[in-house]
């Protein structure tokens, strides 16, 4: 039996996981990630605590494939970082500084891209080769696979869905300095904009209460049939499922995962999108699949898992 | 010396050329696309036509790589096709018919991806691995490069930039029924429709006219300073630069290829794009290069020939 390290690099929390060849995981852990010192110790924290797995388990370092890890910033192919934010990092060649402590082949990739991964491996995309995934939380972040490989772009920068332009008209000012990203209408924080802007000028009944609307209230009051919460469902399911049509174009995949908090307002949310998407495809994208993320927060390690497998 | 074949299917006439390994050209030839009959005829002229020229060069089957062929329809990664107007082919499986026909390996891919590889590997794009090309003809064309390899997509659509929406307020069809695509105001066609549509309530003194405009005497009178045409090449600039933006927000490349009739207006189009472009540009992908494209015609032949060479 041979195995691999999965492993997810947040800003607070190190994921790892313990997989078998063929997915199964055998153990998932965490440990706090250290960004003390530009973040010095967080790869020698990550591969002490494989070492210290490898002897917990008895496992051989020649049956041990490699270690894949996806880490919040642009990754090169190369395998290097032009900084973090989120770890304190500057530039480093993490891929090679990693394989140097633990004498095992290394593969890394951008946090969201790797999660892409995952779930095309074992979650909402599994059994396609082309596939995009858009996460919706905080802010909109995603990951493109064509033919079962990440587009990673030329700076590590590929698939960075939350960015693309949806609305050349927009005034407000998205966290990237352009206007009208996509993260600004299809974000949890996008979808609470919406609503404000909405409940401010709104004179019918609505449940949803202008100083306090979250996105999950948005969808709640969708469920118990709200028509104001029914328009801004709308008018979220527009903008994503226009610019999902537009990344179709380009990309024709076969299946379009949508995950992240957002998501789990379930199938409702589904709805609206494909709706809205179906009004604006490509005559040759018409019979792409919609599915929910399956993996939820462990997306990460075992897109990091397939990543150092597939290599 | 080990040689291949670059094949570019068109309409009426096939494009070949024999290859030396290294990219150099021995010899380029026409023969004659017999549509007759489902287009039964095709790849069995094509394949006589290799074979011929193999006795002529007295070239051995053992030094042969292979063929590889552009084709004007989406191709499946497996080298099918569901069927070409064009050609008149149903279902076909190019790929295997060709081998069996030659008993050489036999590549295909999508004619506009084809081209886009061949100016990545001698053309304007060379060097790069990460590249967009958008071919500005009677059409929109594109093809887009994903580390080296071609976006092919699960139906063989990948890369149809044309098709990707740049005005959700547009009330014209295009001709692939959806309102709005790029094609609409960045093809030969769609800067006509531009300066018509201008031309219709313009009252300035330019010397474009309305009946007979074309997308070269725009360009031409924009090189004389003419305040109108400029103001046209402007709208051009900004639907192409708009989009070429949010391209670059998924794919991240180091090169955009601008190529076709169009592009022969030369670097003053390159200027009005890169002015637009950098305007909505993602700021990861602010130093993407423009270049327009090099090999013309021979694009197709050069990217067959490199599809069979990095199989």
């Amino acid at each position: 039996m041979k195995y691999c390290f999965g492993v997810d690099l947040g800003g607070t929390t190190v994921k790892l996981g313990l997989f078998e060849e063929n997915g199964n995981v055998v153990e998932k852990w965490e440990i706090i990630t250290n960004t003390k010192n530009e973040g010095e110790a967080i790869l020698p924290d990550i591969a002490k605590s494989i070492s210290d797995k490898m002897v917990e388990k008895k496992i051989d370092q020649k049956d041990v494939v490699g270690v894949g890890m996806g880490v919040p910033a642009p990754v090169t192919a190369e395998g290097n970082v032009n900084g973090s934010a989120n770890l304190g990092w500057k530039y480093k060649e993490v891929k090679k500084e990693l394989e140097t402590l633990l004498g095992l082949a290394v593969m890394v990739g951008n946090d969201a891209n790797v999660a892409a991964l995952g779930e095309m491996w074992k979650g909402g995309g599994s059994g396609e080769k082309n596939m995009i995934m858009v996460t919706l939380g905080t802010g909109v972040g995603g990951g493109i696979i064509s033919d079962g490989h990440i587009v990673i772009g030329n700076n590590g920068a590929g698939g960075e869905i939350g960015h693309l332009c949806v609305n050349y008209e927009e005034t407000e000012v998205c966290g990237c300095g352009n206007k009208g990203c996509l993260e600004q209408y299809a974000s949890a924080t996008g979808i609470v904009r919406l609503a404000k802007k909405k409940l401010a000028r709104e004179t019918r009944v609505t449940k949803l209460v202008q100083e306090t609307v979250t996105a999950k209230d948005v969808f709640d009051c969708v469920k118990e049939g709200d028509l104001v919460a029914i328009e801004i469902a709308q008018d979220f399911g527009y903008y994503l499922g226009y610019a999902l049509a537009n990344i179709c174009t380009l990309m024709d995949p076969a299946v379009i995962v949508i995950g992240g908090g957002v998501s789990k307002a379930g199938e409702i949310l589904l709805e609206f999108v494909e709706k809205a998407f179906q009004e604006r495809v490509f005559f040759a994208n018409k019979d792409v699949k919609f599915a929910l993320a399956r993996l939820g927060n462990d997306a990460g390690i075992y897109g990091a898992a397939k990543l150092i497998l597939e290599n």
